[in-house]
């Protein structure tokens, strides 16, 4: 293997900030312009390359749209990542699932995952693909993380249940249904207070354990 | 008050008949095309009439999507009209609520509802009074209608509850949240079966009942 020079690090480094500048750059042009309506060209000006630049790392726009669902994806979940690794060692279920819950929907009611939400949802007919894409990697696999948590709390006697798929997904949406769809049907200038969520979410996790918990 | 021709009941029934033909040709178009890409001519061409007729009806385009918005949502609500006022007087409210969470999760999930809330949304951004017209007379009043039933149930010693506004959207939600959201990030030609719709109604009204009931 050929010896990596000192020039070979610094065209690496360049080509990684470049790849960010393109990033960072399409994702503010697709959420003002949607998919559909985004250009390479302004995006290119954006990052300030060139459009030869955005083709030789991304093949095409749906590449470079699908890089950034993931990517949007891959950054909201950290903030949750380390949440529900704690939890199984709770030693006050209600509690911590109600700081869990409160995490999860000032996580997802950002505004740019809102907006990223409604574009997808936009464009589910003419682009399913990048729909599934969202779908695959955002609801779908947050629901089977969540699913295998519960199985395990249920292991260790803090919940009953016998489908935790259906148990994930009832809480998932227990503690996001009420805003995130007032969110769908408005600008993405309004927000909810801080209250309003932790309210959504205590509320939710309530109805949780009257029908999973064991106390 | 000068009295009714039989020649003015005859315009009276050509005038409502061009009126209903406009309507689900709009109809057919803004679900096609979405709110911003319909354009009047199409709508003309496919009702057999002038733009000048559609002109004198409904003013213009947005008049007519609002128009529309509240037709659809005005047929959707006489499915589960009569149900709900039978509610109250229910021997076995569990069973009750079952039927009408299938009912409800049925009439929600048509095809045509699923596009337009996703035109809806889609437009949000661009056009937020025709959003805000659809979730004030769809989920923002059915949710007022269903917490008036919760209350009268509770007052029958039926359900438990402190707020029922909060109740009723902790039951619409669990009964429609998992394939509504599943179904906006899928194309309009995918579709549930019967048995699944009708598994997530009772699932959800199996958690709702252990929040809110008194058995």
């Amino acid at each position: 293997m050929a010896k990596t020079t000192p020039e070979d690090v610094a065209e690496m480094g360049r080509s990684a900030r470049k790849r960010r500048a393109i990033i960072d750059a399409a994702r503010t042009v697709f959420l003002r312009k949607g998919y559909g309506g985004a250009s390479m060209d302004e995006i290119a000006a954006l990052a300030a390359v060139s459009k030869q630049t955005i083709y030789k790392q991304f093949a095409d726009k749906r590449r470079l749209f699908t890089d950034i669902i993931v990517d949007t994806i891959d950054q909201a979940e950290e903030s949750s990542e380390a949440m529900i690794q704690a939890l199984p060692d709770s030693q006050d279920i209600e509690k911590d699932l109600r700081q869990f819950a409160r995490r999860h929907v000032a996580t997802i009611l950002q505004p740019h995952l809102v907006q990223m939400r409604r574009i997808l949802i936009s464009e589910a007919e003419r682009f399913p693909d990048l729909a599934r894409t969202w779908y695959e990697n955002g609801p779908e696999r947050g629901a089977a993380t969540l699913a295998e948590l519960f199985k395990e709390l249920a292991r260790r006697g803090h919940l009953r249940l016998d489908d935790p798929l259906l148990a994930a997904q009832h809480f998932n949406w227990l503690v996001l249904s009420i805003p995130l769809n007032k969110a769908m049907f408005r600008r993405s200038d309004e927000h909810f207070s801080r209250r309003e969520l932790e309210h959504y979410a205590d509320e939710g996790v309530r109805v949780f354990l009257a029908a999973y918990g064991t106390s």
